[in-house]
């Protein structure tokens, strides 16, 4: 038994026999032996085996990017895959990886160690985005390409795409970047350890040993609360909710909720609770906070000049306070310096960090012309 | 006994006699008895009364707002008031209020209800800022000052100084609002009501029931964090901290800190915790995310109509993410529309909302150039 929230349809990636006598190796030390990676795939690889796309994703989806004929749910990223879409799974072969870590189907630690008998929990190995990184190459390895078209990533799967330049730098051909950054800001440190607080702060988190029945939950709403209003922006909820109330209830006390922004967020972070492991949570998270691109030269820059795709695409949302357009920037800046083959697309979208998720328009867009040039 | 945090040389208010015969009716109904004011004064009130300069504070602010001869301990805005300073005690004779709601020996949650013997706590009625501005009214009465020189405030001072102007219009001749908004975004009221939250989610807050000895101390470090980072601004952390690190500890475990930031947040969230009462702050939080100027007339431009002070100046500052700097402009867009005389001074501090407590040059000369007109 795991405590995993594995969904139906995804096909398991198991570790590759070429790792097999020395495990998974983590980039900052430790071993995991019998490796799974979740994924999902739309469209049929090329003969050439040369049309893969990889999509690493944010923290917290699935590999279920889009519906699919095993999966016919909807996809957190339904309007950019699919056929005659932005991402042409008519064109393309288009494989969307679950993170290493996450609690999607992949190895995690909310997956059973199969060493211990037991689930992992904080005895899960300190996990980096490099990491992620590798365990998506182990999946194109394992479907024998060798060499992905392109390889892209939205907020965390952008750091991961960058990861996945770093490490592998002759088995991709273009990178696309999204409301992603070199490293994380003091500022966007503050909030995603404010979230780990909260979740450690319940005393059910006990240290990592709890059940999904034990699990928690109360940490979990909060997190997620703090986290849906760094992915959003001041000015989209002034036009959303304004200072609109809900109806007060008829033993309303003191402190309930008042105000419908305040109901949002009871709503969503509620809906999330049930749908992610808390332990998986903090160890992305904080692979979030650790990653920085300059461990792999010295420099931001140095390490973006080790990069040597064809073509590289930045973008960022101009509402965005959690990866604020300035990161992106230093990214296309890093680019310039190295004379890289890249192009920076700075957006109006005013829902924030999740603009990507929910601007269809700016960011079809964006992704159509980049695959048709 | 009461939970209160009443600090040494502070001169107190009793309710006068003509509110003595019905209470001090609070603005949303209720009524409070034996209410007192803590505040402090600073230079000597003129012959006419005609130099008093009152100020409402913050949030958490006490009325210490600058060492004086009664008490010599660095105040809040100690570069702002004093002999020769922007606020020139020479001239101008000072007077700040702890706001009614707060714990520095004003009437509050905390206080000791004289009729049932015991601490208000949540039994305390609903609080508005527009007590707070008519408590901070009955101590000028007190001091038979009918018409104050200036009424000024930064954030919920602010606020308070707006509803002063509402409540009584013909008591100040002139307004200084700082960083402040005629009513809460709903971003803002976000923030607050997850700060709210993370104290009624510690167990030891117990519906309001607790001692100074058992209070929610973990619910307040917590919300005093999320506070923190409402207060700064993205760029100066990064300039101040970036990705600095912290010793690991020897015993150092998964989620501990590890980042200078996360220290700094840690370090002054602690040494809030036992500076301030839990439920005054649920108060006086909710209190602001209540406030709106468009309840004294329809909408925020026929409230601000009504005010009719003869010189007003509105601060805000570019990096302010709880009150920024678009909800300056619409108070300067009101006081246009209704033409009254008003200057709007956008700052380029870096410090975020807090620029008014440490950006000295800046707020100093904005200040004293009002006061030298």
């Amino acid at each position: 038994m795991s405590n995993d929230f594995k969904i139906k349809g995804v096909k398991i990636a198991k570790l590759p026999s070429d790792y097999g006598s020395t495990g998974f190796k983590m980039f900052k030390g430790g071993v995991l032996n019998n490796v799974e990676i979740a994924y999902e795939t739309w469209g049929e690889l090329s003969i050439n085996n040369d049309n893969a796309i990889l999509i690493f994703t944010g923290l917290s989806p699935s590999s279920h990017a889009a519906a699919s004929e095993t999966n016919d749910d909807p996809g957190w990223w339904d309007f950019m895959i699919g056929p005659g879409k932005p991402i042409d799974t008519e064109k393309y072969f288009v494989v969307c990886v679950n993170s290493l870590g996450s609690c999607f189907g992949s190895t995690s630690p909310a997956s059973l160690n199969k060493e211990s008998s037991s689930i992992y929990g904080t005895n899960f190995p300190e996990l980096s985005i490099e990491d992620i990184a590798k365990a998506g190459h182990m999946v194109l390895q394992s479907l024998q390409i060798d060499r992905a078209h392109t390889v892209i990533g939205p907020s965390m799967g952008g750091m991961t795409a960058l990861a996945y330049a770093l490490l592998y730098p002759n088995d991709l051909s273009n990178l696309i970047v999204i409301s992603a950054a070199a490293r994380a800001l003091p500022f966007t440190i503050s909030i995603r350890s404010l979230q780990r607080e909260l979740i450690r702060s319940d005393p059910k988190w006990n240290n990592g040993n709890y059940t999904k029945k034990t699990a928690p939950i109360n940490g979990m709403k909060l997190a997620r609360k703090l986290g849906l209003m760094s992915y959003r922006a001041a000015n989209e909820w002034r036009e959303r909710f304004n200072r609109a109330r809900i109806q007060k209830k008829s033993n309303q006390k003191m402190f309930d909720i008042e105000f419908e922004v305040e109901n949002y967020l009871d709503h969503n972070s509620e809906k999330f609770v049930s749908m992610f492991d808390p332990n998986c949570y903090l160890y992305l998270s904080r692979a979030m906070d650790l990653f920085d691109v300059a461990e792999h030269g010295g420099t931001v820059n140095a390490g973006l000049a080790k990069i040597h795709t064809e073509k590289n695409l930045i973008v960022g949302v101009k509402s965005d306070i959690l990866f604020p357009l300035d990161q992106q920037k230093e990214l296309a800046d890093g680019f310039a310096k190295a004379k890289k083959n890249f192009q920076f697309e700075q957006l109006d979208s005013i829902q924030g960090h999740d603009s990507f998720l929910v601007d269809e328009d700016r960011f079809s867009k964006v992704i159509r012309d980049f695959f048709r040039n």
